[in-house]
């Protein structure tokens, strides 16, 4: 029987967990939530999903929209095993509470502070250490991104000292309220970064010291990374690493992979919402100076957590064992698949 | 008597290289040259610059538009003790055969490869290694703000390895041909990237390996520099030494200088064009961890070659020495000066 999962928050987030949870199995989503009643609220319905008021006080705004809301989110948490919390930065841990007193696993995404949960995930990296628990926090995009290229190179070669500097979409593409439109923005301006300590939450062992800064676009992240190597290693050696690894796909400047833009445009054939799941890895980075391997990568901010949630809520609810979830979400999501 | 000098290429290194020039006392402009009659070449007549047609037979194009020209490039050439090539990148090559033809020393830009001159100059960094020479090479903006932060570390303190992230503005203000506008490019995708090898042209012995990524913004580069010391230091060594260097200006977050756009808004109400001829250090970037130096800079890619061109004129023509001619540009230029 599949166990019943709540997302509360259908945005950029929410949205892409509810549909990968519908192609799963094993789970199945009882509802979803919005705070007001906009597009997103009405395409949720339109999927099928049961909408519910992420605030209590809002159903009558839906009700005055003309969208028909199931009930509050206290109503839809009363119906199900586990909520992914999707809602925007630190209105998760707010969250919390309501979660504890009902007594409903949860899971927060990257934007809440590290003590929000018991445990920092990444499927790859640490399933194991959330099986079993009630509180379970994804790490953001870029420490996921970091997390899965770091962890990969690190099961195969004693790494030494990671560096990273991240260059950051300013916005994701919906946004229309803010953004840097001519700049570069340092952030923080205050070094290193917080995105380190965010990777040792996951990988306590791993010496790593990160820079950030943001940039006019919106389509993907881009991180600059060099990595200290405790022995010698060739670029073969980490392209065969990677090319093993199903949430690492490989792309080639030969087949015109020259940016972001180029990398995204592939990505819309593939998917809807152009969604690319893996670490977008540029193969020909690849290099190897002095022991110190040196790679370029690209992450889609939108949509490369969501193989994490779901192999989250099967740790947490301990429906499969790590090599058995992480097969089946990549089966499901095509992950590495291309055709 | 002030020496004279040809100025080959009235665009966006040349026009900015000829009004420093006329700020000199040892040097004056005898003329300049542009390739077609458009308003940069009407500027420059304004300006009371003497113009010539860098291509020979393009005299009528500019007759026909009603620009009168005092002759041909040679015909420059022939009245001057220097030229200083602006022209594009590889067009400075091609045009050394005349320079060699006539005699004339020349100064080339970075965009040219490091074997069109006998010397890679960098004022601060080897200001004597160009003295009496014919041929020199003013190296790129990008590798003129790493020199210099280099430089001034390594004269105070020995360093052990440098690496750095370049985030570069992808084409400059004026252009309107071409220009990522969503995306991050990495420039080159093969890393490491020529930048390093660029710097050790001019300090042979410093350890540095660089990436580039080019992203929509068209005012300034950023670098995200991390430096291996080779003995304990501390971030108020690093600030000192960045403090007295006249070539590196400070800003600080807590003055609202958030991103290199608040730089400009600065420059703007400084200098015409906001010019900023000095590395832009965000004094509040520089952290130490582990004995390694961290800091972000910005780099204002049409303008900080500048006093570069003119020390290189001194050092060529045995004017001046090292401190004096430094001394004598940044006082010209009111270079560290907010005034």
């Amino acid at each position: 029987m599949a166990v019943k999962v709540a997302v509360n928050g259908y945005g950029t987030i929410g949205k892409r967990v509810a549909d990968a949870i519908s192609l799963q199995k094993d789970m199945e989503v009882v509802g979803v939530t919005k705070t007001k009643p906009d597009f997103d609220a009405k395409m949720a319905i339109k999927k099928g999903y049961r909408l519910y008021a992420a605030i209590p006080d809002r159903v009558k705004v839906f009700e005055s929209a003309g969208l028909e809301v199931e009930g509050t989110i206290e109503d839809l948490l009363k119906e199900v095993d586990i909520v992914v919390d999707c809602s925007p930065n630190k209105i998760g841990a707010e969250n919390k509470k309501l979660y504890e007193k009902l007594g409903v696993k949860a899971i927060f995404q990257g934007g809440e502070k590290k003590d929000v949960a018991e445990v920092s995930f990444n499927a790859i990296a640490n399933y194991e250490e959330a099986v079993g628990k009630q509180f379970v926090r994804v790490v953001s995009c870029n420490t996921t991104g970091l997390t899965r290229l770091i962890y990969t190179i690190k099961k195969n070669f004693p790494i030494k000292k990671v560096r990273a500097t991240m260059i950051r979409r300013v916005v994701d593409p919906k946004e229309d309220k803010k953004g840097l439109v001519n700049g570069i923005q340092p952030n923080p301006i205050k070094l290193p970064s917080h995105h380190g300590p965010d990777v040792q939450s996951i990988l306590p062992d791993v010496n790593i010291i990160t820079a950030a800064f943001k940039v006019p676009t919106t389509i993907m992240h881009v991180h600059s990374v060099a990595i200290e190597m405790e022995k010698d290693i060739s670029e073969e050696d980490i392209k065969s690493a990677f090319a093993e690894e199903p949430r690492i796909m490989l792309f080639n400047s030969e087949d015109g992979f020259t940016s972001t833009a180029k990398i995204i445009e592939f990505a819309r054939d593939l998917r809807l919402r152009y969604d690319l799941y893996e670490n977008a890895v540029w193969e020909d980075s690849i290099g190897v100076v002095d022991g110190e391997v040196y790679v370029t990568q690209a992450i889609n901010q939108e949509s490369i957590v969501i193989p994490e949630n779901i192999d989250a809520i099967r740790a947490m609810l301990e429906l499969m064992d790590k090599e058995e979830s992480i097969k089946e979400t990549n089966r499901t999501l095509k992950i590495g698949v291309l055709d």
